[in-house]
């Protein structure tokens, strides 16, 4: 059983939390920016200080290697991101950096055997909170082992045409790639060939693991989920001329229908399983005028379960709906997205728990509602995750905490995982 | 009895189609525009042709008057806007305009007797599409006769600093009227020393006289309303990551907030009294990620009835909503403002009624539920409103509607009218 350091770790999470310092509490770090520069110069300095090597790939993204005893075996990889949402937390992201960074120095420093080479890793573009879409560059990286519906909208040559959704001296992702100074070789990016297994660890982003009292989670999977439109049609007139008995009012169609759908797939999550999560987070109406009836609304409807049937009896109630009438406006849906469940590597989920085990810390089994890199890296090479308490579960947003104690926590458990897999494979 | 010309009235309407027309049906002309220019030079130029003097006052208002017998009387005045929204249609405003040129064609033509001094008029930006507020023009100039809550909304000063909501060649209101061609001096202005009647035709903007089978509406005033926004706090976190059972989710505290007003209110107007709206007619969502739960939700709320007892049982209901728990999120409520019911002058109502009776068309009494410059002329001079029916009640877009036939018959409704007004006035 080795550990890793709580001092470390925390001086890790005090400086890191410097590079894009809103000023109270959080960080705004998009990808590429100069922020994420200063934490990429960081990694790069840190990592280099204990001999490690590093190499950037074509995408920007960042790869520092300690070597093992086997020149021929394949490298192992602890990576998440370093990019943040606007006024985001200090742990989102960079807390699996500085786990990778957190194994190779303690591997380092205390001498510890190993086979395979081992690689703390720098993920591009996670968020895609100012270039979209999300895990950007894992859908670039891992697109010739996607599923096609998802490699579809992950191409090389339109993401780099991704226009900024903020304030940004490039025209695109492609000008800002090409301007960074972590631009490299294509033939360093992760892939099969070189490497054998791949780790993240992520703070839960959730209130699971602390209302169990458990300090750390071993991911399964990344529940399936769907994106859904659900828009309203009726017809516009003026708010002082118009009898209500006449009206046709999308908004308040579209209220009727949001209340009811809670009240059907409640009924239908009768034994409420915690695992099924249904969010309309955006909404739009038109004309959207105090003065005005709206003749359309339309709102967002994003639903995740790890359960395929489940997912499809969820489907079915919202096209049975769809079909009636709603304060007498029709309503048409319409299909954004649909992702399987992703399932962890069982060799690795396996390490993962064994280690938590031994330690002694209060773990549980968990699953992620959230996308991250590893979903997509998984269906490239055997892949998995770990998660760390989050104070009440909030995260993407400058309340976002982690104890430093957790964060060591889970750095020491991908530690012995990390090195459980180095045992494992040839 | 006098009669108007339909085949005037027709040219006119098919005239005026020409200036801002979109192209599709309707027209986008807002105040001073190159397109409003075009037919503010039409008014000059028709009314010159029957020996009108056109004067101008210092916020472009227009004034095209035909001498009476006698020298001392004040003005009679017909008077509405020919500015658009964008998108709008061929009779919002215009329909006045025409109407005012109508009477004074006719009478110039059929040489009607009179004694005051007769005056068709082009009220300044009433719909504010561009620089807004909407009747900013009736608000300034009447500005010493209106409530002081009302008053304070449109002082001149203010006025002039309006910015364009889309796009124009001047940075304010102020810049846009010192660029005009019609602007002339102060001393124009109408005022209770020169006039002692306004008239203003419109067209219904509501299905009511359509659907009574009615041609004209004689109306008797402009309904008091309060519009209020309705905010709901929660709190935000991860569409994939929070168990529903925590969640407090403002989008959907205000939906169901939204129905159950709707329920109490429609109980509270057990009659179906035809003449109480309410509308939501904005809606925003903080932070409006698809994503994410949402922490802040709010819609305007604006309601409408002539009766303020009605009024105040309705803010009651509202505010005793507000003090509810929605959804486990908190809801407040703010006044953004609050206007009395506008009662037409009894008289000009009397003759209009007595004008339709005698004219053997199919008429009511009827209320304004839209704002009008009339609302603001009626604290400053006697003054009166007459409706045309509108087809299906649309307006505000450019489906908007009304037969040359009815036109014309608003326009020899407001000529007996007038003539009336004539013999009563000193």
């Amino acid at each position: 059983m080795y550990k890793c350091s709580l001092e470390r770790m925390s001086d890790k999470i005090r400086t890191f939390a410097k590079y894009g310092d809103a000023g109270h509490g959080g960080i705004t770090r998009y990808s590429l920016s100069p922020e994420a520069n200063m934490a990429r110069a960081e990694f790069k300095k840190r990592m280099e200080a204990i001999g490690a090597k590093v190499e950037c790939d074509d995408v920007a993204c960042m790869y520092a290697t300690i070597e093992g005893s086997d020149p021929n075996a394949k490298r192992i990889v602890m990576g998440s991101h370093c990019d943040s949402v606007k006024n985001g937390g200090n742990y989102d992201g960079i807390l699996g950096v500085m786990t990778g960074m957190e194994v190779l120095e303690t591997v380092v420093k205390e001498n510890i055997p190993h086979k395979h080479p081992l690689t703390a890793m720098i993920w591009t573009n996670e968020e895609g909170s100012l270039y979209p879409p999300a895990m950007m560059v894992s859908g670039i990286i891992c697109n010739d082992y996607l599923p096609p519906e998802l490699a579809k909208n992950f191409k090389y040559e339109n993401m780099m045409k991704s226009k900024p959704m903020d304030e940004s001296e490039f025209a695109n992702f492609g000008e800002a790639l090409a301007a960074s100074p972590y631009k490299g070789d294509k033939a360093n990016r992760i892939s099969p060939d070189k490497y054998c297994a791949m780790f993240e660890a992520h703070l839960e982003q959730g209130p699971i693991l602390e209302d169990n009292g458990n300090e750390v989670g071993a991911v399964q999977l990344v529940m399936g989920m769907f994106n859904y439109r659900v828009r309203f049609h009726g017809f516009t007139a003026h708010a002082g001329t118009f009898p209500m008995a006449k009206r046709h009012d999308a908004l308040y169609a579209a209220a009727a229908f949001l209340c009811e759908m809670h009240k059907r797939f409640d009924e239908l999550n009768e034994g409420q399983d915690p695992e099924f999560v249904y969010t309309t987070g955006e909404i739009y109406v038109h004309p959207g005028i105090h003065t005005c009836i709206n003749d359309e609304a339309e709102f967002s409807l994003d639903v995740r379960h790890p359960d395929p049937e489940l997912r499809q009896k969820v489907m079915d109630i919202l096209k049975e709906m769809a079909a009636e009438e709603w304060c007498k406006c029709t309503c048409d849906i319409e299909e954004q997205w649909v992702r399987d469940t992703v399932y962890f590597d069982k060799n690795l989920v396996g390490f993962v728990e064994e280690s938590m085990e031994e330690m002694g810390v209060k773990w549980q089994k968990i699953l992620s509602g959230a996308g991250h890199d590893a979903q997509f890296c998984a269906y490239m090479i055997p892949t998995t995750m770990l998660f760390a308490r989050t104070k009440a579960g909030l995260s993407h947003c400058e309340d976002e905490r982690v104890s430093d104690e957790d964060c060591t926590t889970v750095a020491t458990a991908t530690l012995n995982a990390v090195l459980k897999a180095d045992k494992f494979y040839d």
